[in-house]
């Protein structure tokens, strides 16, 4: 036996105690680095940044940072409480260099700052390390997740009917959806198991339909199922970015009219850039009158089904066959926080799998259940937790005020820009967020002006601003971003942001 | 303006501060929960804890932990240290109700006790909620990744050409070198970008050739790409269940005789039941006489990389197009920890995506550079930060000495396994676990026995041991299996394991 002191363990009946110290030393890590920081994001360039991290790893006790085969390392392992040197340097580092979504200048991506109470729910996970892909790794976190899954179910609406699992995201959840609908649409038109023999090679062209604001992993979903990116049909938007029914109820005539197969419509409820919601209701008619699936990626407005004042936006939702939402977007959780729900648990037969190690069939006789056949994934962590804690904390209501708070907030911006001469507001914010751009003297000039003052807000280490493009061709479609999803935010916070923006967007151009 | 008193955020100036009494409270609670639970696993039926676990989500304030649209809950936000009942009941009823891979007598699955410096380090994480798709929303994590990957890479052998990214495991690492080599070895065969365009339908049935000891996930991978399960090959196995390197080279010629195309040879470095290593120079020599993509499944068997004992079991590893590697098995980080790893960066190809809102081209050439087209997936924790907490405190060497303290555990096992007269031992550990079985009188009855006594131990809470299945058919292929992952254990507890399996069998044969 190697004689070794082996470094703490975050388990058993002595882990807490071991935590207890180190915890401490990230708390006053990261109060130290925001301070240092002192901001929404590090000046500087990001090639400064990366020499910053790269001198950190390396210095001092730089050569011990990491270990080299052959390296000559005599460094004792830290005892509880012990060595917390690394710890408490890289995590100065990192909470320096952060981009912090808990400032009131940090608003650009569906990107929030978490609640603390969720980020302690989250410790335990990490301390307790179950893994949800067998009983006997995640005893009661298996319950939990099935229980909470329940939940949000009915919160979406679907009858008892319903499954789920707990995702990494929306994007993730986009797949399982569009695979799910990819074994059972196109494998029932071609009398064939997809899972099993693969894409058939004499079936239909299959076609996806999603409008042209939907997010990129609807396309690089198809691209991953083998359908390739161009079995997406791109539904064109209202100027609200919002799908037209009549363009989706023509290209599916059209599908039709050419042999190939509508296997899947794709609407979103609240698209990245300016939370629209597709008609609902509207592309369920048009999916169930073609047989297709009908996907709905409400990973950003799903967060409408907490506030009593938005909710009636998601209606229809309940009528999709799969549904993604996103808890660590609306819903104040740290990363990740994806949920994937479908409207009949039977749906979800192509994904199940029997492994002997994990979920022999007399173990599930038993009641030894596993959640292994809900998943892409085998190991798992249960993110489920930190949700249920949420909610135990804050009710349906309590998220529901914070919701509300936000789409206020989006509200002041929006009516911030519309009063500002060199401002340009694209729409009226549909849930909290939305787009604008700086008008600079010289029209051609708008997407140089705009993209550049948005870097020169991060390089001074002033304000994180989004930055997108409306669809469609040629210039002009850049357009700049506010998403505010901080409650503890203020009206005069933001309208003080965007007249931030307009000042840099006259530095800017003079520059030019 | 909605007027709210808005919780507590874990970020900002005064972010550490409000976590500070929660996460105190969840010290506690683990505490607790662990004291509770008095064990590897809480005792009783699965069905008496999931009562439990539904009890405990409705009482007590029971209607308002899961509030509905219409309830009408009068709860009071928490302010910082403020109301934090939910988070220590649900915590310690999580804590009472893990499997504890801390205990001695938690030694099942692939599934490691994490050390509290990389716990401690998970936190800060979580109250940054940095994510890795644009470097906006992390800009020092960003660094950071890219810094630890080059590390692994080296690690590995890989020249400085290597690519990678943090994955959620094996599973989406197997399925990401599949993905590549799909579009990669089958994209070129048949001539067109199967991302775009999709499976062509006239080219030549594409196959892997994977052991039959291989991870399931590549199977499901290969449902998921639009293959089919049905286009795994799979290779004979000796009795250490290593890859048969005469039946992979013959297998591979059948298939080029047959006109099918030989896409990937998938080779596993510590196969999940016996940590068996497949002969990585021969099926690299293989793969490449056959033009297929060699993909190494390390997830378990890469933590030998840390030890100078083992790592020459990995010869040949630096050979893969593709490798994965998982620090939440062999590398006691907390879930997830997995990481994708190819020799050539210009193979990502087909994964390389533009969005408008997070990577534009002007944003990129000035610098700003994103992981986006790394990933399957978009928003992403970064999960590279525990791992350099972790190497940078404890080195290469001291991660390596846990290794062989494990693999000296596993052969004190094995050892007291073979001495036993009514257990009988499958082979000696390759790394840290290995295969036996209970011996009844009655030779027919060993599965019933074997699979019985590991569901006695876990309804009596007294230990959670591995069950799995010998590759193969008919019966007499049940086995128990101890994975040893916790450097704290000691042989005589190890040996004591052992002998409780013994009792429990002569338990359950008497039932019978």
């Amino acid at each position: 036996m190697t004689a070794v002191v082996a470094p703490a363990l975050s388990g058993g009946v002595s882990g807490a105690a071991a935590l207890g110290p180190m915890v401490r030393t990230v708390l006053e890590a990261l109060a130290e680095g925001a301070a240092r920081r002192g901001g929404p994001i590090p000046a500087g360039t990001p090639q400064e940044l990366f020499a910053r991290v790269a001198r950190a790893l390396t210095e001092p006790g730089g050569d011990r940072a990491f270990g080299r085969p052959g390296d000559e390392l005599a460094h004792a392992f830290a005892g509880p409480g012990g060595d917390d040197d690394a710890l408490r340097r890289l995590t100065t580092l990192v909470a320096a260099g952060s981009a912090d979504p808990a400032d009131p200048a940090c608003a650009a991506h569906l990107h929030c700052p978490p609640l603390a109470v969720a980020v302690a729910a989250d410790l335990a996970v990490s301390a307790l390390n179950p893994s949800q892909d067998s009983w006997d790794q995640a005893p009661a976190t298996t319950a939990l997740e099935t229980l909470v899954l329940g939940e949000l179910a009915e919160l979406v609406g679907y009858p008892s009917t319903a499954a789920g699992v707990l995702t990494s995201g929306g994007t993730e959840s986009n797949l399982m959806g569009l695979m799910l609908a990819r074994d059972r649409v196109l494998g029932r038109a071609s009398g064939c198991r997809i899972e099993r023999s693969g894409l058939p090679a004499g079936a239909p062209r299959a076609r996806i339909f999603a409008s042209a604001a939907a997010h990129f992993s609807v396309r690089r979903a198809a691209a991953l199922l083998g359908l390739g990116e161009d079995a997406v049909v791109t539904i064109p938007v209202d100027r609200d970015l919002r799908m037209n029914q009549d363009e989706l109820a023509a290209a599916l005539r059209e599908c039709v009219r050419r042999g190939e197969l509508p296997m899947a419509v794709v609407a979103t409820a609240g698209t990245t850039d300016t939370g629209a919601i597709d008609p609902l209701n509207a592309c369920a008619d048009l999916a169930a009158e073609h047989g297709a699936w009908m996907h709905v990626d409400a990973a950003y407005g799903g967060g409408a089904l907490l506030s009593d004042r938005l909710a009636p936006l998601l209606a229809g939702l309940e009528r999709a066959d799969s549904v993604s939402l996103d808890w660590h977007k609306l819903g104040w959780q740290p990363v990740a926080a994806g949920v994937f729900l479908v409207r009949r648990a039977e749906t979800y037969a192509s994904l199940a799998r029997r492994a002997a190690y994990l979920n022999p069939a007399d173990d599930e006789d038993a009641g030894y259940s596993s959640l292994l056949g809900l998943s892409l994934r085998t190991t798992r962590r249960p993110d489920a937790f930190k949700i249920a804690v949420t909610l135990a904390t804050l009710g349906r209501d309590g998220l529901g005020r914070l919701v509300d708070t936000c789409h206020d907030l989006a509200h002041a911006g929006a009516a911030a820009v519309r009063t500002h001469p060199r401002l340009e507001l694209h729409a009226d914010p549909v849930l909290t967020a939305f787009l604008f751009r700086y008008l600079p003297a010289d029209p051609a000039l708008a997407d140089r002006v705009n993209a550049g003052l948005r870097r020169r807000l991060l390089r001074e280490g002033r304000a994180v601003v989004g930055r997108t493009e409306l669809p469609g061709e040629g210039p002009g479609r850049v357009r700049l971003k506010l998403t505010l999803l901080n409650p503890h935010v203020t009206a005069t916070e933001v309208e003080r942001l965007v007249h931030l923006v307009a000042a840099a967007g006259e530095a800017e151009e003079e520059t030019l």
